[in-house]
């Protein structure tokens, strides 16, 4: 079942490596169909993986079709699609730069244009989940925590987030799009490692800029791109 | 028409990624030919994109040939064009260490005899653009304030620039030849950011090697490379 | 004798190129089968290196097998074969970035999820040998002091050390295991100077969550991964 | 004339590309034999360069074979192997991290065996050449302030320096090794970076370390690699 959607999982999760996003097998791809997901399996090789080891799950997590048990992170991805109901794609990295901010405990901040492309403000932290969370379902209350993050921000207008102490994960409107963000995320955060290395007074740049960048490439008055008859 | 033109600006794009300038459609590389040029059309994926694609236009903006929309940025290009007339290409990019020095608000200091092969003095950094300005015409006015910051700085000498929070423009008698700037101030950049790192107090070197490295590769006094007879 | 290990210690020695872990002949892979080691031959270069080059000897370091002289830092492997015997695998690097922290004589401390999937607690840093050490069995005592350094931490749940201003030692269950655990401590290194670079003051992160992502791949409990029936 | 040494040094200019030394053409190689050198000629690019483009003069820069000019940086290599009369190969490259250490005024001193296997002692750099000797002969008193920098150090035990505000020279027994030297310059310059990033205290290392290392790979006592009858 979801032939085609296993593929386009299987795919995404073979870009995380063309990307640079992760080394061995650190990091996972799922994808969203209704009230289906489709996920990677926990702890296999990316070069010995076939299209047909994803692994097809119901929103309350029970395998429905698959060989292989689904990545140990599963829980996470299903709290998020619960919550925000327009993602249709996940990635999860420990991907250098970034994990290194969620290491450090701090944010992304916008300090420019390559950042309000697609970013409508800072990308933020989770706080650290505590013992009885951790003890009681880590998984599920990693995905607890991030929604808590978004208390007030529009997950679709900031489209990834840092667990602190543990490293990104990126959503979108399908798998690819969701790398795509996870790919951003990475060069932002070199980028703004390297500005604050530079000048550690640099906290943000002008909103009206930011406000600019954001609205070219988003919304109804968005003109970056060929219009798709 | 400018068939010939097109496949070089074409070319000079999917450079961009050879040289890791860009990722994604981060970029464009524009060329002039008289009171035309040929232009990246806006968002196209450099894996899908064919020489025939390129988009002409008059330097007013009219659109004269091709079946895309010109890059998003392309009035910042016919700005400059007009402004200075010896650039013949322009590039585009948000390389990651040059964009981090835009982020920080820092110009590129000339430190060494690398940066004197091909920029005579610092690279500078625009203003930010004010409210109004963004409003008004957000691509037109990026070209007024690059503009600005070269009052009083010779545009051949010093062939690119930072655009504050945003990333960089460099251009040269050709598109090759402006591509080619970029990747020096890439480099460069990443340079600097080390040897500030090295040494705060660093701020220049003496101003006599900076000219004869300068000399040596310009001018008519140029004694690097080969005669071309 | 023992071809089989040989072909695997001399692709280990070629992983070691492939993730960018040596350049030149700077490493060296070994594994132990019983009284017997295999490892690589001395300063033979990578691409002209062939699997029957590789040295069999016993654990007192009399040659078995080979026609090269075996790695020079062949004492420091046989005196942690015989430390720890439930290691079946070594790798020696001088991975760039580990090796800047053994230079700035600093410990790799956990500060995230990733460094806690592998490691159970700090990558500790040996001290430097004093002079007669040196002068009386310089890789001998290399060994001696990795030892040293493990007084009361299992290393079997910390798979690696930092020989303080020399490189890495990793090991694991079998040379390959010993090749992706030196992988994992410089892709660690990497993150961790910049998390400290971008906040000096982080010096760990929770031990429920070290203990919990520990728990998750290592140990009866583990749930990460496959079950292979 | 010359035939060999010609393809040995076209080989070595390529080798500066393939290990990532030089961009463009940033960089150059020679050869000596007997009273002959053969270098790279100027500005030529590296994927148009063959082997019989190669320049042969002799020590006093006569150009005694070869259709293009030399090297800008020729006049540097011969007074390099008038003064240093066992070496055979000179590199020249601006490679990353060492012209960031020549830019920000450091040498690059021995903070651990990596530097001790191939430098006894740190790498030094020049002074600056005042305005005369710039404006007399630039290229040959670069070639006078190295020589300068050697008073008191075996140019066979640092077979490297940086020119201040400028690049790399390294040397060896052939072309060859003078570009295995320059690799490990960049090396160490990228580890050294990262050592005082990491604690700016740091200075140095054991001497008894470093005479250790040294002598394991240099001199009647070396005992790495292998014997070769």
């Amino acid at each position: 079942m979801l032939k085609e959607l296993k593929e386009q999982v299987f795919k995404a999760n073979l870009e995380l490596v063309k990307y640079n996003l992760v080394i061995f097998t650190w990091g996972n791809v799922s994808a969203r169909d209704g009230d289906y997901i489709v996920i990677k399996p926990s702890g296999v090789e990316y070069d010995k993986m076939k299209a047909d080891d994803m692994v097809v799950l119901d929103l309350d997590g029970n395998k429905i079709d698959g060989k292989y048990n689904p990545s140990s992170d599963t829980l996470t991805h299903l709290e998020l699609y619960k919550a925000f109901p327009n993602i249709k794609g996940i990635t999860h990295t420990h991907s250098n730069y970034a994990t290194s901010f969620a290491q450090a405990g701090c944010e992304i901040v916008a300090l420019g244009t390559t950042h309000a492309d697609y970013f409508y403000g800072a990308i933020p932290i989770t706080r650290h989940l505590d013992e009885i969370e951790v003890v009681e379902n880590y998984e599920k209350n990693t995905g607890k925590v991030i929604i808590e993050a978004f208390k007030g921000i529009d997950y679709m207008a900031i489209p990834g987030v840092l667990v602190r102490s543990h490293g990104v994960f990126a959503w979108g409107k399908s798998a690819g799009d969701s790398i795509h963000n996870a790919v951003v995320i990475e060069e932002l955060a070199k980028m703004n490692y390297q500005s604050i290395q530079l000048n550690p007074d640099i906290k943000n740049f002008p909103k009206y800029i930011l406000d600019k960048h954001y609205s070219r490439k988003h919304g109804k008055n968005a003109y970056y791109g060929q219009k798709h008859i």
